[in-house]
């Protein structure tokens, strides 16, 4: 086991109705004047906004606002958020939805103290200070109510491109479960594909003997596998929806990630998928993942085995243990296609013709990328070239 | 899904040779004075408490001391402990030890505060404020470095009761499991069977439909029941040492907990025990954890199925599910003397004769304490009874 240090301050609140308690969090942890963030119309159409603005009111507390983040949220917002929030002399941001609202509001808190462009921490640099952010989650997918991780794209080239600081991580997140149920089958499908693939980021790995935390990844997984296909069927499902919006948490505080290298790959060579065609990033996902395990699987075909048999209950072979470790990745194709995600370009709307344009602008040139298998260029155009051609 | 808030802010400080940052630390957390707790010698005579306090002394942070902590810590300690704090005009609690000096540093911080007897926290009261606690951590057991817990005997009468407070959450925890290697066989194993208890005391619950608590927590035994044999067959192995000490804490911070109502009772049927025959308390959870589980398997013998093919590796038996559940209890007993621990009065050290006298000290009356299934002194009485008894 490697060492590390494993911090998650994060104060959770957890179930029905709990956004009525925003008020009292914000004025618990500090925060006068805040930033309401958030996305489209649909926040206000449901009474959410109304819900969270009326218990900001019974508690005092001031506040601005500023919609319109979009999925996959850009760079010209965040400089907007910047400039709002400096001249109302916010304090505090509350970002009120999924993924894309936390971490375009995690960029804004970043930027408001920093003379700089805030851009700077997306190439690299680490912020000195950053206003406290929390958040109402909408969402189970991106884990942003639990992370110190920001994404964000750069309009400017369509850079998509990720931060990370413990001071962006949320001071309090309110998540509840009822607010995920008018979420359409489809973007739930993305969400869940988005939560398994921060676990797979970092099951496979280099280090060995990392058994607690091998455990807890396949704990999350083999939850989402029994609880995704619960909620498709039926969307109102509040138990189920309430065990996803957590394993989602538990996903991304890096809990299941503790004490071993890991693998980001596939998240980055999804990102530029989403960065050009705009598709979600857990559709894109969904193409990507298995395909970077069909590519990789045989640097450890035993660990893939583990998978096959701990996670997707198969059977092992061990007299063809290879067979075994791509039996797993099947599986997953057959899931991920059970709860109606795209496995190949076609189905998610990317294009063979672009795999070269991609490959540049994930950027590597000549170089490799870390992680469990380091990869050059040419690795990841045939990991797009098996994504483009999957089929079950 | 039950609603619940989940807050766990210890920064943890994992892996080799990492006590050497504890100044650092300290005055991360805003300590300039601080108190210096531990137990015997053995924390001088290993090198440990010379390396803790270079380590404060290259901060510049002041520092004294009080050792003496003994195994189920007692009050007059703690009294001792919070005069001289106070006297020394102490800002940081820093625990060098286990569970047991853990414990006493928690009860400290509260106390020299408060005007009040420090007792009223272990009678119900809630502290208001507390001094910020730490830990450096010598046992893979309690779980006390990552949770809001504190566990105190009270001389007078040999009363063992519990505090709970988010105050007193030690702020950061380093975890070497170097350190833990010289500890032997036997004390290791009541370690593991403790870190044990506090899933299963989180796994048994009528609250229906959590299973991301409880996949976590069958990841946690799981890890447990592989890694434990490892370690008492060989106490250096660091990898096995690393897996059960953060095992240990993920088991307490209360992750494998939420959501849910919990059950407790194993844990105060045991304290009965280790209060009145000083035995350890893992050894003594060995004893009762079994013996409750027979009590109370025909309560909801699904659940002990679940445990019996999930965790033990048990074969369902679909035609006889009640003989499945007792096939998981019974490998939970194989597992405990595999590794050394007691599970019976006389392998204890305790005797039937008293069984009375520990129902009494329970104090239940003629009420009953919840969880599970709630209990009767009768229900107690008879779960001694069988621990009594209970062989392979």
């Amino acid at each position: 086991m490697n060492d590390f240090n494993f911090y998650s301050p994060t104060e959770f609140v957890f179930g029905r109705g709990r956004e009525k308690e925003c008020g009292a969090y914000v004025k618990k942890y500090g925060g006068t004047r805040v930033l309401l963030h958030y996305g489209g119309s649909s926040a206000a159409r449901s009474g959410l906004l109304g819900r969270v603005k009326a218990s900001l009111d019974t508690c005092g507390v001031a506040y601005c606002e500023l919609g319109g983040v979009q999925p996959n949220p850009h760079d010209s917002l965040v400089y907007k958020g910047i400039e709002l929030a400096r001249k109302e002399k916010v304090d505090f941001i509350l970002a009120v939805g999924g993924g894309s609202v936390i971490d375009s509001a995690k960029a804004i808190a970043m930027g408001v103290p920093y003379e700089g462009d805030f851009w700077d921490f997306y190439s690299g640099k680490q912020p000195e200070k950053a206003l406290p952010v929390a958040t109402v989650l909408t969402i189970a997918a991106a884990g942003s109510e639990g992370s110190g991780d920001s994404v964000i794209t750069k309009e400017d080239g369509m850079l998509k491109r990720g931060a990370g600081s413990d001071l962006i991580r949320p001071r309090f997140s309110v998540m509840n479960p009822e607010l995920t149920q008018t979420l359409p089958a489809y973007q739930t499908a993305c969400g869940a594909t988005d939560i398994m693939a921060h676990v797979f980021e970092r099951y496979f790995t280099n280090t060995k003997e990392v058994e607690i935390t091998d455990r807890l990844c396949e704990a999350v997984l083999l939850t989402m596998i029994k609880e995704t296909p619960r909620v498709i069927a039926d969307p109102d499902n509040y138990e189920a929806r309430a065990n996803i919006m957590w394993a989602g948490t538990v996903a991304h505080t890096n809990i299941v990630g503790v004490g071993r290298e890991q693998d980001w790959n596939s998240h980055g060579i999804e990102h530029e998928l989403s960065a050009l065609y705009d598709c979600a990033h857990g559709a894109g996902l969904a193409v990507i993942m298995p395909a970077w395990m069909e590519y990789v699987y045989k640097h450890n075909v035993r660990r893939f085995c583990q998978m096959a048999t701990r996670v997707f209950g198969q059977q092992m072979d061990y007299e063809k243990p290879e067979e075994t470790a791509l039996k797993g990745i099947t599986a997953f194709r057959y899931f991920l296609r059970s709860i109606g995600m795209p496995i190949n370009f076609a189905e998610l709307g990317a294009k063979e013709k672009d795999i070269p344009l991609l490959v540049e602008k994930f950027g590597l040139g000549d170089g490799r990328t870390g992680g469990f298998v380091h990869l050059s260029s040419e690795d990841i155009a045939a990991i797009y070239k098996i994504a483009a051609h999957a089929d079950l």
